[in-house]
């Protein structure tokens, strides 16, 4: 096993004031412990996690591959209740069901004003939660900023329906809005994991006439049909890159959508691309990246390179949540699994294996 | 009867060089005669019109609302087989399936390389077919700029598949591309006639989260929710404007499209636009338009207000039949009627006075 | 003379905790009366103003046009020092220079989290300084959303090189960037008040091409030269419409700048408007607004409407100050008088009367 | 010498319908030939050249880097007279006074008519003078697709201050434009070539805050500050990314453009950039080219990269006309030596060796 679960410390008394969490203890060793409850300064808010669930890259976090602070509590996929409110907010009620993007943008930096929510406050600084400060695989959950990141969630939509939107739905989708696809694009989603399958479903969504999905895992490439292929190639049968090219009379794709973060799938994006076309990056990179030159035009085909980090803050939970609530988007079939906060070390073990075709998790503090 | 239609002209022995077309002879006077098959000049093809069908423009101009040339041949909507190819055209050969824009731009003028192709040339010159130059509604049509304008049809797709295409679907679709539809919007569309309703498949498109129509007719109501509306209102028994701030918790909603061309339909479509929206048009208005100042916050709303011209050309088309081929948008449902180009008298009356439950109607020559 | 000035209540030692201010008691009564000083609550400041200047705004105030309560100090344009900090805030110090924007988004609400910060909340709600909050008119402010909204000043930069950027400069600005004035775009701008004049700037700054302003005060017209403008037309001498039409070989403008506010302007504006360009609006409407159908295509043009109002925030401002601080745009012309906040009157007098050549006074707290 | 230039074969009596023309004969070997003058098939037109000049693309084509076939005659910024029409052309006449960009687009194609005019028919397709037909450095020039091609020049204008519009003025000020350069942005500029200079002026022209070249020829970089520069940095002498860094407060510059070619300059502009930054690259990249990752946030830092190839046709080259009209744009400074079409071979060995100042030459056929 790649990692030391601490077994959870075995559940006594209610201890007032405290919770349990999963904490980050170094490389390969995170386990489920008792901590205080946080409470809200100015502006804040702390909610009661209901439901969150594991994202790929806590498994970076975990293997030691993304640094964060021992001591750390992780995850950044939260649904709960408002449980307490710090001066400051209005709006809200203790009590009120939220939903709370995974980015969680202050809306009030130089950043920020400037539409650049993500990079709050400098370079990838919007991400916080179990980055920077302790995040949502616990019982409760400090949330900054919350007048920006609060989202309540409609009556009729489930902690299931709207889980999924706080990270990979709203990055996977963002993969479109960023590659600006248009009515009638014809699009290639090169893998299909959980963040593909959701970039997938993004290029249905935004109007896509075509689109090719690459992956070989059967079951992973049923679903993104599911989501909105409209073809699945399998790239260790075929060569995607030549089939691609052929079934687009060799003019090559508007959108090439990347969402794996290595050199291969960026490579076989950039050269299924048409000449003035866009490559939509979610990848993850490490290692090296380069830029083949041929299908790059040696820089004069007008080429578009977009990377994209989630979108996150209320205003876009709460769209994502409107696809949700009209029908446009379920994605509920990629909750394969679900456990509870306790066998949290199962669940991280299960999703980092990939066992049992699993494609998302939900834990349940 | 509105108009006086002639009987057709006997048909005799074929007279070579001749075809029968719908000529325009003056307000109500339309009649269906034998006129010479165009012959094309150099960057111009001829096609054999194999399905075509009637525009709301062209009842106007057949009242004398819009005023064209007594002897033109009227109608701009051609699905067809190459007849006839001018001097400097490639790619194509005689036979070739062809659908081809209302609007055909000329790809070269100064509108043309600013990207405003439906203004080829200048205002609403884009729009040549049956305005400024013969129409559709006859056997053979001349195509001008070719070279640009004919969209190859893939052979698993029908003509009725394509031939709303043209103008209703690319009109309709485009005030949802206009307005900058984006994820998750709320969208409001003013009038389901054929344009509204593809104004709703538009939206539906583009990823609109929540869609609500307006319209009193009940089985162009029902059509809206075939085409993508979640919600359809019926102004005459309800407040519409006052309904749909109501639905959006007083805010109003993003896009407001308006796809009839009266005074209260604009005004309901910017007093139910929230402050930042577009309120796209695709109204062609007569007599006095107005703007209501109050919700149009005295021009401090960062309001916008869009109009379009059916985008044309052959790249236009090719979209647009990429959509139809992969199950994104089937217009069928539309073309309720079909008839003869000898019987388009009988098509006019049923369509101008909206008998049967009449959507669209669909004309083979 | 329009309004009843009281004259200031004489200065005696100076109060505790008190400061002078210029109150709105009703239609034509405004007072320099002595008011508390505020004190910020969390995420608030409290700047010692030390330059602000008179909006036309404030006239229609004044005039009792555009209702506020009783009792409110008006103005919205502040450059000033920071005099308390609230709780929550980082990153400023009591004693910093900074330039608040007239518009004071929290960037935290929905309409603020899409990119709507003008419209923060709701209609025009962005807008609070001297309209729901006291104004700038006044030895002392409180600044709401503070970290969102304090710019600081660059030391090399004086008081008065940045006191119009807080409103008239990013307002007429805005216009052009609204426009999408693009490279080598012909521009017309009607009106050089202090808004079009900063509206002329703006379309020079965004590269357009050739810049024909409208205006028949000479002092304003020799001034719009200065400001970047090609030519001025004096509509009262000149057809302007037909002249400009004439200009553009018969094709129209690109972009229509109108910075009155008025029925004429719009629809002159619209007028000489070329297919697929674009109006952009900076003026506040009363009465009726119609659109001419004819220079409209009767809607089918592809022109596009679009309004704006002031951009505010620290990050507009700290860009605005860039363009000032590298001499791409120098605003002191403008300010062609100087006051104390004791002389007030006699300077909303002379700005209201648009006499002695003024076009923007500046106030000295 | 780094090539062999043939003597110019002796001119003698003139040979009707031949003309003199720079042949490029195989690496490293032009000589100036007599061929036959072109003769107009339908669409297309012949000018007969009076100014053209020789780009830094030229010089790989000589040198055997950038492959044409042996034949070709070479060069693509030509400014003429019309000689000849071909049929189908309409707004012309013998004798106009002309500038034909570079790239000259057909309009007609699916590139064209998607916007990616620079892209005609394919990848870099819309680049066919001295590429894949007979180019510019002649005594007469055919050009293709005339009717969206010809732009006239206005009388006031002189041969010298169009003829770098052609390239180099509208690549490099399309840098600023695909980068889409705002209002008070902070950009960098790698490169004070002839193009890196265009692209200094397209930022100064799109109203950037604050514009910041590299560049350690004092000449160049002399002219970098005429060109709108406020600032030079010799990376020879100073640690340009650093230095850039610093003078951003740490953050970086919003846009950051690439204009020579260079591993070296691609990744200092990368890391130079902030959050949220563009890169606009106008290099033409040889061997390899990689992405560095921490500049690059791992692909998480919403980056973008642009690449622009010239944009064409004669609706940009009279919007880059109107910007010299007007005296946005001076280039005549750049225009640095003249020759005769005899002396081209001295001109390119000039050009080449970039001795005695050189930016740019004119070629007077």
């Amino acid at each position: 096993m790649y990692m030391t679960f601490q077994a959870a410390t075995p559940k006594k008394q209610p201890v007032p004031d405290t919770m349990r969490a999963l904490v980050f203890r170094g490389p390969n060793q995170i386990a489920v412990e008792q901590v205080s409850i946080p409470r809200p300064g100015p502006g804040e808010a702390v909610i009661r996690v209901t439901l969150t669930t594991i994202c790929g890259t806590d498994l970076h976090i975990l293997k030691g591959e993304y640094p964060v602070k021992p001591g750390l509590v992780i995850g950044h996929e939260p649904v709960g209740v408002i449980h307490e409110l710090g001066v400051g907010l209005s709006g809200y009620a203790v009590g009120d069901r939220v939903l709370v993007g995974a980015i969680t943008p202050c809306g009030q930096c130089s950043y920020c004003l400037s539409g650049d929510w993500s990079q709050c406050g400098g370079p990838i600084g919007g991400w916080k939660f179990g980055n920077t400060i302790n995040g949502a695989q616990a019982e409760y959950l400090l949330v900054p900023n919350a007048q920006a990141n609060l989202a309540k969630i409609p009556d009729e939509l489930s902690d299931e329906q709207v889980v999924l939107l706080a990270d990979i739905a709203s990055t996977g989708i963002s993969a479109a809005e960023s590659g600006d696809v248009k009515l009638g694009d014809t699009v290639a989603v090169f893998a299909q994991g959980p963040i593909g399958l959701c970039a997938t479903a993004g290029a249905k969504l935004r109007g896509a006439g075509f689109i090719i999905a690459v992956e070989s895992d059967p079951i992973r490439a049923a679903m993104a049909k599911r989501m909105g292929a409209d073809m699945v190639l399998d790239h260790t049968e075929t060569d995607a890159v030549e089939e691609i090219r052929s079934l687009t009379g060799g003019k090559g794709v508007d959108v090439a959508i990347e969402a794996l973060g290595t050199q291969a799938t960026f490579e076989s994006a950039l050269r299924v691309l048409r000449a003035g076309g866009t490559l939509s990056s979610l990848g993850v990179y490490s290692g090296k990246l380069s830029v083949p030159l041929e299908p790059f035009a040696a820089g004069l085909g007008d080429h578009k390179i977009v990377t994209t980090l989630c979108p996150g803050g209320k205003e876009r939970m709460r769209r994502l949540m409107e696809l949700v609530r009209h029908g446009r988007l379920d994605l509920r079939p990629l909750l394969t699994h679900t456990f509870s906060l306790d066998q949290i070390g199962e669940a991280y073990e299960l999703f980092g294996q990939r066992k049992d075709g699993v494609i998302k998790v939900a834990i349940r503090p």
